[in-house]
């Protein structure tokens, strides 16, 4: 049986052929290119297919590995909206995702944001590159005793606030669909706007659903107190971020830790020559900043993560092969 | 009543300020210089001294004090070393400190070093600034499912070692006298060898105790794992610097983060023309390695920190002053 993988990057190269040495009655091929038209040929003479990109999966792609008769697709990732499942469903093919691959790599890299601001560390980078060593008056705050609102409390939102309340943060939380575990410890409030209202850090935990475009708007910015941490390490549209820069330009957002932005295709995966470059007037409003923080959609990207991407689409590719349940599959019976 | 502090900070003197608030019956005079023979004379007319500085306390300063009427000094820190008890029993001192002003302070500054490692923070630092927003090859480590190793775990090692946990660690720890709540959850190991041979992160949290100089020498970091990440937030004279220099050119430490430093007073709280200024050699080998994070004995510095020490030590200085048991008498009648 071969699987053939799509838009392979060179850190996931090595856990593949790990994967591989594992399996080895399974033909393994991969290119970094994309699935679309073009490439579609290169699965020829495959059972299975691995997929990955932002890019829409076209029908006519699609229709090419019916004819090689492939019907097994696994993506690498959590998001379908680049699928039309109706194609999916016309065409014979069964799909899974990976749902979840690394909640405590966003969680944890929500936490060191959130350290780096109240630290201070982009001052103290400053003044340790200038030969500065003196403390005063680049003092810190501490996330113990401070009150924490988490908006989202799925998987990466819950490792959250276990975390911050091992730190002594006292956690307020909000989600539509309340966690049994976390509704015990009694830390859920009644509205977003009660997190908005109590919270001295507040950090986004939700996917982007339509209805949330622009949750934090500038009404939401309003709300908050004084001098706020706001992290967002979840969907750059969750954010209106003209309202967030001028809460920055007030001061009312005391700091901003941003692992997403609304225009980030524009930037990140990118090299420009020099970071002037950048043409991107939200991005260029944001950067040079002491107290905002810009990481490029990096909060996932750990050993732990890619190596569970790889793993759990091939052993879910595989396990379809050979006509068994496979962990995360996808209903595609619904629109 | 009138109580005297030597040695303030400008970051203390809000602290000073609100304590005085609450206090409006008790005169407070201070100043920046620290207490010695020449300044002692500061403080004819009060009755109690606050004092904070790392220079020793001479016994003819003191016997001014004593010929003023003064018999109450508290110190705003912990570390008595510079007072000779002999001297304070003999003028008939009564003395107190704060001995635990913010341990999660330092051991949320221990999360962010680790953090900040283990994510490759000063590679994507660069990276942004050059205009580079690509993941790769700069792919980061979780503290999840990682075993990090506690040597200490008094006030503070107890608060870290709470916290990795949380964040999904697996934690061992050394200590001489172990904590009975970290003790019921099984986490310690029989000796600093084991922590040594078993951990991913090292994490130094004990006082330097004479004999504990350089306890972190060559033998030790050839017993660590290779690409060990190590944390040092306790005091520079536990590590043998030149051993962990070496340790870092030949690949067995992956990653330090330093709080403090051997030498670190020729460097620590002075500000340099420019970084290339500093002589020290041993920091002049530690700094632009993109593995190393050198904070410049910052881990303590938080507002909670500073508050307390200001705190703690004027409450105490004035429950002397009007005999009443303070919070943190020093026994002074041992050696």
């Amino acid at each position: 049986m071969k699987i053939y993988l799509y838009g392979v990057r060179e850190d996931e190269k090595g856990y593949i052929k790990e994967w591989e040495k594992e399996h080895k009655d399974i033909d393994i091929d991969f290119t970094h290119k994309i699935f679309d038209n073009k490439t579609a040929d290169l699965a020829e003479g495959s059972d299975g297919v691995v997929l990955l990109q932002t890019q829409a999966y076209p029908k006519t792609a699609l229709k090419k590995l019916q004819d090689f008769g492939i019907s097994k697709i696994s993506v690498r990732n959590v998001g379908l909206d680049g699928f039309d499942f109706k194609d999916l469903r016309d065409l014979g093919f069964s799909l899974t995702n990976v749902p979840v691959y690394s909640p405590n790599a966003i969680a944890e890299h929500t936490i060191g944001l959130t350290l780096r601001l109240l630290r201070r560390v982009p001052e103290f980078d400053q003044k340790f590159a200038d030969g500065d060593f003196r403390w005063f008056p680049t003092i810190g705050e501490e996330i113990n005793g401070k009150t924490v609102g988490i908006i989202g409390t799925g998987h990466i939102g819950s490792v959250v606030a276990r975390i911050m309340m091992a730190m002594g943060a006292n956690v307020v939380a909000y989600d539509i669909k309340p966690n049994p575990y976390l509704e015990n410890l009694g830390i859920y409030v009644d509205s977003i706007e009660d997190v908005l209202k109590q919270s001295d850090i507040i950090t986004l935990h939700t996917p982007l659903a339509k209805k949330d475009l622009h949750m934090i708007d500038k009404l939401a910015f309003s709300k908050m107190k004084d001098g706020v941490i706001f992290i967002n390490a979840a969907r750059g549209g969750l954010v209106d971020t003209d309202a967030l820069i001028a809460a920055l330009d007030s001061g009312k957002v005391g700091g901003a830790g941003l692992d997403v932005l609304e225009s980030e295709n524009d930037v990140f995966q990118k090299k420009f020559d020099t970071i002037n470059d950048v043409k991107d007037p939200q991005f260029k409003a944001l950067i040079n900043r002491k107290n905002v923080i810009i990481t490029p959609h990096t909060a996932f990207y750990t050993t732990t993560a890619v190596h569970n991407m790889v793993f759990d689409s091939l052993n879910d590719n595989l396990k379809m092969l050979q006509s068994k349940a496979p962990k995360y599959p996808v209903d595609i019976n619904v629109e």
